[in-house]
């Protein structure tokens, strides 16, 4: 394929080093297919930009930045390609690269203001880079700015592309980094955490609860060691789901065909884009279903759900255990970080856990949105996409930063109220249990509910029934014996 | 009650008249019961606010603005009772009452930073109002920063008051003056909007579809009837959770019992926010219920539900009728608004449709939150406020914006493709059902599956049976007389 | 309208007392518009039930009776305003009625096979209705079954009738019946069993929670008069639904518009059921909204999540307040219905409340489902009516059944740790908040911390600082006046 | 370890051949720890089965069979490592075993009644067993039912276990085998049958739509190739969740410490299950996570979201490209089953994609309560249980079973209407597309809106602007070119 509307003879004009921003005020005329804009002088977006900003200000959400970083590396590896290739020109291929590498570092965040609610392929958003990249670029060059010469928005910087293969692209990418970069980073240093303290604990016996109610025994650290276990699976649950974003649908264009992109054009730009990134990015094994869905993303969330779920159940154990001072089950101390109350002095709450629960909750609703909406495609396209890419990103931001916080303010700095676990312990009925082995569940029962009825010590109840003697009685019953630490 | 440890000769220092805004770098040494903290010289928060900002900067959900000003109408209202009572020097009631409209007026927004994320109960936001109003008021008098001396944030500016029967009053204030003076207005626009076309449209006849195969005519004024009546049952639903949102928490303080609260204080504080506003608050009948829980929230949730289920459904009609221009149904003519593709010249895409559909599946997620939360109260206390009002406040605002845009930029200018409304109409085979009170459902069902086998007009198909004459075929197979205008 | 094709001339038949059941063996021809099916001779179901029951049985959910028995008053209705306004000879209207009732007492439910996972609008149960009452009133007066002569499953049984209308107007009924006469009545009791219990322990002064930590006290029956009252919040919110459940859609037929229905047939047939069933069923004021959307009935399933909700804050205070026995709160003592381990002898659990917390869950999830199934509507149709009656009837009967079980096998028995609630309220730190109005709060909080520190009393903190005399602290700080028991 | 209560000397009784039923009416005394109960003589079941059934009958909704299948296979691994291992004696191991097939094979589904809504960790069911195991074996060497001798439901069959440890060991082989003996195979047969249909119709071009609207072409083929690859996506999803789910957490018995099990008895127990099942089950990683957490059941969930999101994608696109027959896309034809509608004759609807849609929004609702449940967990336990793996079973059964129905009601019959496809394509603007390559993105704009708003055909309008030569047009504007059917 040639781009034979382009002029193969144009000279490479000097690209000059014009620092970001456009020293004007008022408007500046800009068109699109449809017609003449007025559009800020001082942004480099263009007419299909300021309609966008027009029709759709809902609410105050707008398109995640991360979203237009990870599209600059889909417009720098596409012109790359385009330029190596030959069917753009070296320089103009160079410029967008050039323009292109300012979006991945967010040096024109400024100029990306569309909302959340938009076109459901993301298409305003991506006309958004085109113009954008396609004004610097001829600020660069010394053009006029919306002249879409030398570099055109659409025939140029989207050359070989569609919105509906590169949003879904950009999605994956930032998707990709969001969990690799900022996620998993935060969770593995949570379970860290978790570790330092199950291994600090490992010995020391607590009694453990099934139900709420009291139970038999096990070690502190054991219990924690639960807490790092199930962040490790989650972990493991979020690492799956890279490969499938790792599949790219750049290259399908419009409705998957490829048409307008040349053979091998989607491999090429996957491959540049894994180069630029240094993640292991490739062409989805099928264009159609990579369009038409959006099924990588939603197991990506059910990712982000398997750590939401585990993360609310370790909060509110923390809570509970740290319950009182004085009229909860207060074996846990956790950092008081703020006065708690601004009527009742001297209280102190376990506030990053609320926290953190709040944000799971967030969490599972917002993952409930993205399932929904991969629900809900037709046809060629998902044109769900901005809803759910926001969700996503949004999700992954306040888990990575939850967990810092759980882990700085809450955990490190946790510790025992050795006194009160050592009096559960020594007052739980469940250890009776060691007894089922030697008397059988029904005595044992009879034991634990003479104690419980009578208000004595399981060792009291035990030698009066005569099932045991007390010589037996302490070698079985001991809770030490009951932990199995070595498990 | 009387306030002992106030000086109750302090002499009404004068109030001067100083503009919002502290002339100061670096920062200023603030204290609390935990100790001394530094904040920013510029902002009037204390040392709590600064707290929450450190440990709980977590994405970037603030909790929003709105929830302030409704804490500035609780402030002033608790201010006045306060001073009217004598339990506050007068000067110092309205000293307070004076920056609380500050609040109320977002003139203090900047110095709301708070997240969302943060104490279940929304503390730290109430001692965010409570620390500015404080300094506002120190500065007013020429006083000392961080000296809390006039004005004590807690002894003062929280007096008769906790978090946790004030935080509810405000989110329930924040949810009234949203529904009522932003979500309702729009729906009801939109909902005018949609009965202009009812009624315009009324006498078109269209070919009706269920099970989106073609079924029996109506016309399509009493389709989109059908759509304003949605509607209409959605701001039914909607009022409907009003009357449970006028009541107040506020009185309970801590637990329910209002414990540092006067004998009517709450009652007295309800009817002046009442006042202030407009709206009819009272009392909560039951204090430990409005505390312990947030039922009256979950309820109003599911009132903003109820208007995101029928605009789904809407939203989606409308883009399925417009669907085309060629290849689809194309009964309906949206506005063009926005060039639809970056690759493909010419495409307009149905863009409202889109933007409200993903708002009404991001509002569906956000109500599950909000329910998920509702459930997750302890004792008496609901920890999950936050997440609560933050999703309530934004799902009504976006379906507002959202209901506005669609309006404006949709439904306004939308238009019929006549021809092709009469072409479904003359070809379809269901009409046969007119004929089924004459001849029976099962030879009226020889007549369809013939026309269909054979490709043929009903009529023609009709004839060939015998079954009817042509005279009564044409008598009874009449499209307007199927569709009952008066119906 | 007149019924042309019916012969005005058929004498009526005599109709015989013949009990309810077919006596033949292997199997019977029947038909429909298709052709020919085989049908157990044993059933009075026709071809389009055989269909459906070949084509659908995925997995075990049976469209509920509950449904089919709705329908029951549909068909009587129906067929008494056909037979008063003469297009239904008296007999035969009288020869369906009376199966009508067969059906509505349950007597035919064995002939009501179909699964819940069928046609969206539920046409194949309303055809299974048809059939049975077409066939079961052939069978009475001495007919053959499958002729539909003289009774036809649609010219007679359905006659002004389709599944469009009539199955959401069954739905409707359903619902009603369902809430007024068996959910109501067990949260009304539960309400009571609370209340009762609010009632008896009074003025038991117990130890408040907040965030899990110690607050401030309250009584017993302060707390649990929250939760009587958030029942009663939750019933009002069930109740106000119901308006909008007596509006049925039947009068509406295929689409809306009542074609093949006569002038006032929907109003007539409504007047009827609402007279049988003894509800104030009316006819939907708009039709198209009636039968293309389900809002009221994802209203009413907003109405058993707000039963959800609160119980399950409820469920889980209890077992809460009734965790240990000697490691947790244990300031409730639940009966102790059932071993609680089939390895810890004496172990005894919550399981009331564990039960009715996973009721809980799963209400929410179903109310989820209508909700998004409510948002699906497309055109005339709302084609998910089976799964969001199944859900709603499912979700109000174990809710009602729950509520049941847990007020009789839970609360009603409950009894009160009366030492472990006395030891709590002396030994908590935030008493502490009484002396707030008298020496400020942040005096009070540097005794509530030293008290903290040094695992002293409260009393003992707060004389050692001086802030205050033994006697002002023995007058403020006691619990019973912190209580407010008129509150 | 070795069972002391137990009688060493115990003479191995005669193993008798009775079939399984109890010969008796009336009811039968059995105890349990809190005393006696009455259990209908004709049942194996014991005391606290008895205690459930009367406590928790709440709605219909039982412990799914497959549960207790997958418990026989605990029940006799655990029995034959016990016998193995010399706690228990040869012949009591090998008696329990033989039951526990008769378990295995559903032999005694009968006397498993519980209802789903019990305690949370699922004891009542785990007693529920030991007890039938434990009467049964009684019958079979002659002795008397409810003697527990010589089999005892806790000191034997339950021996070296708790509830804690082996229902989610049940629920995990339950989930195991639901997933791999039908969810995977039915699935599977539904991708082969979409992929025979993307060979049949690969080289069928249509016109594509996105937005709706519209779009380039691609082949019917290819359309189905992305659904295809969809479905291979789910199982891959599906699949990746079974390595979890092979791990068991039997051998942690009460709160995963293992007391009262012998070291190493959790491997070899879960190596027996392996080699009974075939399945590569192995004992977790960690016991404290696999007993307080159910996340690898809440991952498998996702994975049956998987599935449900890209099913309800197909289905809905089916119907619609079905929609018709005259007024709608009518592009697809699916095969007629049944007759539509009970009053508009010869109608016939898209069912099969309804019911599917419908299973699929059911399957979004059960798996949040799998998430939300999974949430839930306290300390050493989910009590949460019996309501995720009842909806997690649901869900795979109903998906499995409504991909049966769509593959042979459906998908296997479907046929494509050749003349509308090819009408479409040849009206469609969008082929425009292939013409910006040659003369860019603006001029092609200017064409396609020219044609659309003069209604023109593309040609025309491309012709009447000068901007291409007809040679060129034809060359280029070639949809069979456009669809690239190598990709």
């Amino acid at each position: 394929m040639t781009a034979r509307h382009q002029n193969a003879d144009e000279q490479p004009p000097r690209v000059r080093d014009v620092p970001i921003g456009i020293d004007a005020t008022g408007h500046r005329r800009e068109t699109d297919s449809m017609g003449a804009v007025e559009v800020p002088a001082d942004r480099y977006w263009g007419a299909q930009t300021q309609r966008s900003l027009i029709h759709f200000s809902i609410g105050n959400d707008r398109m995640p930045k991360a979203v237009y970083h990870a599209y600059g590396y889909v417009k720098k590896a596409a012109a790359l390609v385009n330029g190596r290739e030959g069917r753009l020109p070296r320089w103009k291929a160079d410029l967008i690269a050039h323009v292109a590498d300012e979006v991945i570092h967010g040096a024109l965040d400024d100029h990306f203001p569309l909302y959340v609610w938009q076109t459901g392929s993301g298409t305003q958003s991506n006309m958004n880079v085109n113009e954008v990249i396609s004004n610097r670029a001829i600020q660069l060059v010394g053009g006029t700015l919306g002249s879409k010469t030398p570099v055109h928005p659409n025939d140029h910087v989207n050359m070989g592309q569609s919105s509906n293969d590169t949003f879904p692209t950009a999605m994956h990418i930032a998707a990709v980094r969001q969990i690799d970069e900022h996620l998993l980073p935060e969770v593995r240093e949570l379970r860290q955490a978790m570790e330092a303290k199950s291994r600090d604990w490992w010995e020391i016996v607590k009694i453990g609860r099934t139900h709420l109610e009291d139970a038999v025994p096990l070690s502190v650290g054991q219990e924690w060691s639960g807490y790092a276990a199930q962040l490790s699976g989650a972990i493991d649950r979020i690492e799956a789901t890279l490969p499938d974003l790792h599949q790219l649908a750049v290259g399908g264009t419009a409705v998957g065909t490829g048409l307008n992109a040349p053979e091998g054009f989607g491999e090429h730009v996957a491959q540049e884009i894994a180069q630029l990134t240094g993640y292991p990015f490739r062409t989805a094994a099928n264009s159609f279903a990579a369009q038409g869905s959006l099924d990588a993303i939603v197991a990506a969330s059910a990712g982000l759900r398997a750590l939401a779920v585990p993360l609310m159940k370790i909060a509110n154990d923390l809570r509970w255990l740290a319950s009182g001072p004085r009229c909860g089950i207060s074996e846990l101390a956790l950092p008081a970080n703020e006065p708690g109350s601004s009527i009742m002095p001297g209280k102190v709450n376990p506030t990053q856990c609320e926290a953190m629960v709040m944000v799971c909750v967030q969490v599972l609703a917002e993952d409930s949105a993205v399932a929904f909406a991969g629900s809900q495609g037709n046809f060629e396209l998902n044109a769900m996409r901005p809803v759910i890419i926001n969700n996503f990103l949004h999700s992954a931001r306040i888990l990575a930063d939850a967990g810092e916080k759980l882990r700085v303010y809450c955990i490190e700095g946790a510790d025992l109220h050795r006194e009160q676990i050592d009096a559960y312990l020594a007052r739980s009925l469940m250890l009776v249990t060691a007894l089922s082995p030697e008397i059988g569940y029904d005595k044992a029962s009879r034991i634990a509910h003479k104690a419980d009825d009578e208000g004595t010590t399981l060792r009291e109840a035990a030698l009066a029934t005569g099932y045991i003697t007390a010589q037996d009685f302490d070698r079985i019953v001991d809770p030490k014996k009951m932990v199995n630490l070595n498990h």
